[in-house]
């Protein structure tokens, strides 16, 4: 069985679409999957399926295939999601307060424990409903991030503030950002920034819908 | 050269990481690149690189590349982004308004000429500083997207509003959906749905700061 950093970048892009296949399976309750459905199912050859997989070592089993939870379970677990993570978001605007009731996030393992602001016209806002969650001073940022041991942090600031705002989580002990803010942050090693680019997923629709115009059906990518 | 519906999914999708990969080179006034250079920065090899771009004919000159303004204006061509896309959003929640003000649409061609709810509350709300759009009672929705010949729309409601309104979006004569509502949409052939899943990039994110952990630099994935 190879260590998590021994996984190829692109694999691990694949296993992110695997697990949401895969939960897919089992919530209309399959128990089994070979590698060549679970390739279909995503496009992609049953030889990639295996060799990704097999990272993980060798446990699918000849003409039954892969045991759906048991591998849910593995993937989870080289991904860091099979414990919660908590979080904490800074950028209480639209965008943020969008993030902060997204469900998404809570079934993959992922809690936002606290919001910050700079704008003192937002602290103090409450962003649920039961009050657990206000906006809270930038200020408070890195004593809570200390004191926690948070390592994923959320960017959902204007871009000019990226910079800075990015800086200061990273010196708090932030290792991981997601970033909503359109910038490319400069960040030192050991710190992994992920830009969320909505405007992709726009582009790819924007292709299947030209294959749709020409009279042909759209093609079901997952 | 090969017509766009002849090019497989996953190639697809590498055109947009083709794209922004390009396009930061443009912004660097950089002339020409070689695929290996372009599967380099993206982590691909440079024969997956030529083989995806060999779908748009023979271009790139041996020993010199491709031009990268050559190269960027037939994969927008490809996408369909060449033009800009008139699109209309559906839910003017937090999500939704944060979408509006979302500078990434823009950029990449496509511009937001519409959003409706079917909230009273919400009905009316200036959703930019210049009053240009406001929130739409929904059942304006169709006669606007007949009229103008909308083809995309964005569907940012609560999950249990989501496939009443993607049934009226695509009666209304969309054929493409980007989804961001946490809920399976059934749609009939000829339409496209995108579902855009946050938290698949905090799942990365996780998996690329456990290699931080083990004391390895983290991977500047693209």
């Amino acid at each position: 069985v190879n260590k998590p950093d021994d996984i190829p970048v692109p694999a691990v892009r694949r296993l992110s679409l695997y697990l949401r296949q895969l939960e897919a399976y089992q919530a209309r309750e399959r128990k089994t999957i070979s590698s060549r459905q679970l390739g279909e199912a995503l496009g992609l050859t049953d030889s990639q399926v295996r060799k990704d997989l097999a990272y993980f070592g060798q446990f699918g089993r000849p003409g039954v295939g892969y045991r759906v939870s048991e591998l849910i379970g593995r993937v989870r677990r080289v991904l860091g999601t099979d414990r919660v993570s908590d979080i904490v978001l800074v950028g209480a605007g639209n965008l943020g307060r969008a993030l902060v009731t997204y469900r998404g996030f809570a079934k993959k393992g992922f809690r936002i424990v606290a919001v910050f602001d700079n704008d003192a016209g937002k602290i103090g806002d409450r962003l649920t409903p039961d009050g657990s969650l206000c906006v809270r001073p930038l200020a408070e940022m890195p004593p809570l991030v200390e004191s926690l041991g948070i390592r994923l942090g959320i960017l959902a600031v204007p871009a000019d503030a990226a910079q800075p705002v990015a800086d200061a989580m990273m010196e708090a002990g932030i290792k991981g950002i997601l970033n909503f803010a359109p910038a490319a942050l400069q960040l030192p090693e050991g710190v992994a920034v992920t830009g969320v680019d909505l405007a992709v997923n726009l582009e790819q629709l924007s292709f299947r819908i030209r294959g749709a115009r020409a009279g042909r059906r759209s093609d079901a990518a997952p």
